[in-house]
C-alpha cells in the first residue's frame, strides 16, 4: 500500500493530483524519475554509486540506499510511472525534526545549459546560498504533542541572513514547542543532537574529510538533510542524529578535481554548527550583560 | 634608488612607460594605489589586517607587511601618486622560482557592480577558475645559469584543464632546465619543496585551517604566491619554499561566515600538491606499463 511521505520538507511532493514521492510499508521510498535528463542522470549517477567498489561503507552510510528502478501507479493518477526505489530514510522515526539544506554557493555545473546557468545564478544569488554557501531548503521541528511540528513556509527559509539561519538551526535543537517558535531557542539538545563523538558534527566533519579527497562526483544541488527525534531527546535517550545527502540529479563526474564548491558550501555549515556547540548561548548573554549594564 | 621588480610574474608591471610597482634596495615594494575603489578598498585592508589583535603571527606571516602609504614618482612618469608601502615578498632571494595562483571559483564579491559581476563571471567560466576552483596567474621556473626562466605567457596558464595545470606544478618542482620544459618532469624537489614539515603543503595546511575557522575577510581574486629558489635545492640546501597572500583590492568583511569560496579553491590547490607528492612519477608509471605491455 503506497502512500504520501509524512516527514517530506522539500522537493515535489504528492498529494491534491500533483506527482510526487510514494513511500511504502516495508521502507522503500519511490521517487518518481523525471523525464527530462534530470530523472536519467539521478538514475546515472545512482547506478554507479552503487557499484562503486571505492564507496566505503563510512561513507556509503550518508546516502539512501538504492534498490533499481520500477514502474509504480504515479501520484498524479497519470498510470504506471518509472520510479527510482530508495531507502526511506524516515522508516523507524516516530516524530523527526528535519531540515533539508541545500549545500554549495553555485548550484549549476559549468556544462550546463546556458538558460539552466542563468535560472541558478539568479536564485543563487537571490537566496543565502552564495553569502553562506548553503540555503535551508526545508525544514520540520517536532514541538511535543500538543503543539506538534514547526514547519514554516520553505520559501521563506531561503535567503535568511546568517544571524537568522544561526538563529534556525538553534531552534532546531531547543526543547521550545512549536507554539513558542519565536521565543529565544534554549538549545536544550545542542550537545545530543549535534555534539559527541556520534552527532551530527562528527558526521559532517566525516563527510568533509572524504570531500577533501574525492575527485569522482560533484554534486550541485544536492541537500544534505539533517534529522533527529526531539522525544527520545526529551527523555534523555540517544535522538538518533543523523546526516543524509539526497537529491543527484544534477551530480557530474569529477574528472580529477575535488566538488570545491560543494565543500566550501559544508565547510561552512560546519562552522555554523561549532559555534552553536561552542556557544549555545551567545545572543543570552549578549542580552544579559546589555540589561546588566542598563 | 627605486627600480622595477625583477620578479613579477602577475599583475600590472611597471617598464615602457607603464604604471606598476617598483622596489628599493631597503626591501620595500611599492604599489601604485589604483586610482578607483579597488585602491582605497586595498588600503583598508592593509590598514585593518594590519592592525588586527586577532591575526596571530603564524597567520600574519603569510601576508606582506605593511609600512602605510607614500607619494613617490610613479614608474609611468606622471609624477608623484600615492602607493602602498609593502614587503619586498623576493628580498634574499637569487633565481626564485614563483607561481602566482587565483584562488576561488569565483573571484566577485556579491555586491560588487553588475558590470563587474559579469565580467568576472566570463572570465571565471572561460578559465580554469570555474572547474578546479582556482586558476595560475603567472610562473617562473628558474633552470639553471645557462637556460635561466622558463616564462610562458600569463594568459596561456589561465584556462588550462586538471592534468597540465598538475603537469605545471609538477615542471614546478622539477630539475629540468627551461630549455627541457616539454620533457617529462621529474620531481627531483617535489618532496624537500611540497613536502616536509615546513614545506608548502604544511604551509597551505596551516592556512586552510585559518579559512576554516575565520569570518572576518573574504578574499575575492586574491592570490597565493609560491616560491622557492632551485640553486639550493640543487646543492641540497633548505629551497625556501614559502607561500604568501596577495592582492587584496577585492576583500570584503566575512560577517559571520567563512570565505566558502577560497577555502573551496584552496582544498583543491591542496588536493593538486598532495597528489604530486603522494605520487610524484604517476604518468612514467603509466608510460612505463604501457610500454611494458608492448
Amino acid at each position: 500500500m503506497l502512500k504520501i511521505p509524512p516527514h517530506q520538507v522539500a522537493g515535489h511532493q504528492a498529494g491534491n493530483g500533483k506527482l510526487g514521492p510514494l513511500v511504502d510499508e516495508s521502507g522503500r521510498f519511490y521517487k518518481p524519475l523525471q523525464g527530462d535528463e534530470r530523472g536519467s542522470n539521478e538514475l546515472k549517477f545512482y547506478t554507479s554509486f552503487s557499484s562503486n567498489s571505492r564507496i566505503l561503507e563510512h561513507i556509503s552510510k550518508f546516502f539512501p540506499t538504492f534498490y533499481g528502478t520500477q514502474l509504480i501507479e504515479a501520484s498524479d493518477g497519470s498510470g504506471l510511472k518509472p520510479h527510482l526505489v530508495l531507502e526511506d530514510l524516515s522508516v523507524g522515526r516516530v516524530n523527526p525534526s528535519i531540515v533539508d539544506i541545500k549545500i554549495g554557493s553555485r548550484t549549476w555545473a559549468p556544462e550546463a545549459s546556458e538558460e539552466y546557468i542563468q535560472k541558478c545564478l539568479k536564485k543563487d544569488r537571490e537566496t543565502s546560498s552564495l553569502p553562506l554557501g548553503f540555503r535551508l531548503s526545508g525544514i520540520q521541528i517536532y514541538g511535543n504533542r500538543e503543539s506538534g511540528y514547526w514547519k514554516p513556509e520553505r520559501t521563506s527559509m531561503q535567503n535568511l541572513p546568517a544571524e537568522e539561519v544561526k538563529l534556525i538551526l538553534k531552534k532546531f535543537v531547543s526543547s521550545n514547542t512549536s507554539t513558542d517558535m519565536d521565543l529565544q531557542p534554549d538549545c536544550a539538545f545542542a550537545a545530543t543532537v549535534y555534539g559527541g563523538s556520534t552527532g551530527i558534527l562528527s558526521q559532517l566533519l566525516e563527510m568533509k574529510a572524504w570531500f577533501e579527497d574525492q575527485t569522482m562526483y560533484h554534486f550541485y544541488s544536492c541537500s544534505i538533510l539533517i534529522m533527529f527525534e526531539k522525544g527520545l531527546a526529551l527523555e534523555g535517550q540517544n535522538p538518533g542524529g543523523q546526516i543524509k545527502l539526497i537529491d543527484f540529479a544534477h551530480v557530474i563526474e569529477g574528472r580529477g578535481v575535488i566538488d570545491h564548491n560543494f565543500l566550501g558550501g559544508l565547510c561552512s555549515l560546519i562552522k555554523f554548527i561549532s559555534e552553536i556547540l561552542t556557544d549555545p548561548n551567545e545572543h543570552k548573554s549578549l542580552v544579559s550583560s546589555v540589561n546588566g549594564v542598563n
